[in-house]
């Protein structure tokens, strides 16, 4: 079973998966949690390009180097895992391509889908988690995180070159989550990020306690 | 215009792009010669990965890296040049990876077309020269040049990650490029590599030279 977080920064997506792994291996279920981009070393690399880099980078190129990180991620852990039946918990997948560089950065959404397909090896997350946040909240919580003022204009503030990409283009990746699971309303559950992490917590296994409940039928 | 050279390593592609630089300069053409994958700061990161990583990358992050790479060279660099009237000379392009990815890795050839699209912005070559040469004789120069001993199955020789692919792998890429020669015979001309570098250079001018001119006159 792969479960999926996704959301802007800021959302509470690590919160969450960090409850939902403790609460999965306290119902004695085999679990791995890991987080996009990343998870294995040549993935770190990519990451490292990705978020680091004081270069541009257009659109295309971070479209595939976020792929190329996944891709990696999935062949490399995620596909043993799932063939062993350990629940793997993402802390993002391809959702957020679709989201951060198909409406956030305007790719074409065709191409978006396709190179989600080749790069996931056809995996398909099982349940999505989508942490609803607006831009401007998102980024209070990271500027409070970081201890910075309250300013999004300054091209030193040490944010990531993801977060530096401004408030316009966060509202176009808000909008692009709120399409998928417009589109995908049996796989893609909204929840409200501005609740207590422990309620949403609740919220979440609400959603998956059934589905759990009847895998644990069929496998056993 | 676009003019790349393809071909195994070894093939002498980079002997040739300098002839041929040398020669446009004095015929007094812009031109900006380059290598695949690199050219730019974050093309050069990503090269680093794909030949220097000591890990494991599957085939399909191979391809995605070295379509970023691509893409970023070919927005950066190469498009610029072109719209600014400079012959662009590229030591591989598109062509290397339907034969590497596609042939040598197996991976399907629709996909890598769709990709190689998608990272090339739509660009082609005007004219490609395909330097053809037996894995085996390319090995034998690659050997020479490091001066190693002649076997192909230490893991510990000093060969990069592509390097280390095999001899049936190179086979199946030389198929490859034998197929888009087969495939393309306007765009794709085949040199014999094995060759003087000053004889091929001339039968390069051969074919190219009727272009030129023809460039020249629609252009002044």
């Amino acid at each position: 079973m792969l479960i999926t977080f996704e959301g802007l920064d800021g959302s509470g997506k690590s919160t969450q998966v960090k409850l939902l792994k403790k609460h999965l291996i306290k119902e004695n279920f085999d679990v791995l949690a890991l987080r996009e981009p990343g998870g294995v070393p040549i993935a770190e690399d990519i990451r490292e390009l990705l978020l680091e880099s004081k270069n541009d980078i257009n659109a295309i190129t971070e479209l595939l180097l976020f792929s190329a990180s996944r891709s990696e991620l999935i062949k490399t852990l995620i596909i043993p895992a799932l063939e062993a039946q350990t629940i793997v918990i993402l802390d993002r997948f391809y959702d957020s391509t679709v989201a951060y560089q198909g409406y956030g950065r305007k790719l074409n959404l065709d191409h978006i889908d396709l190179i989600n397909k080749i790069a996931s090896f056809n995996i398909k997350p099982d349940i999505t988690f989508y942490l609803d946040i607006l831009p401007e909240d998102s980024l209070l919580r990271k500027f409070s995180e970081k201890s910075l003022p309250l300013s999004f204009n300054d091209n030193n503030l040490p944010l990531d070159r993801m977060e530096k990409s401004g408030l316009d283009f966060y509202r176009n990746v808000r909008m692009g989550y709120k399409e998928i699971l417009n589109n995908e309303p049996e796989r893609v559950h909204e929840l409200d990020a501005l609740k207590k992490p422990s309620n949403i917590h609740k919220d979440v296994l609400k959603k998956l306690i059934p589905i759990l409940n009847a895998s644990k039928k069929t496998t056993f």
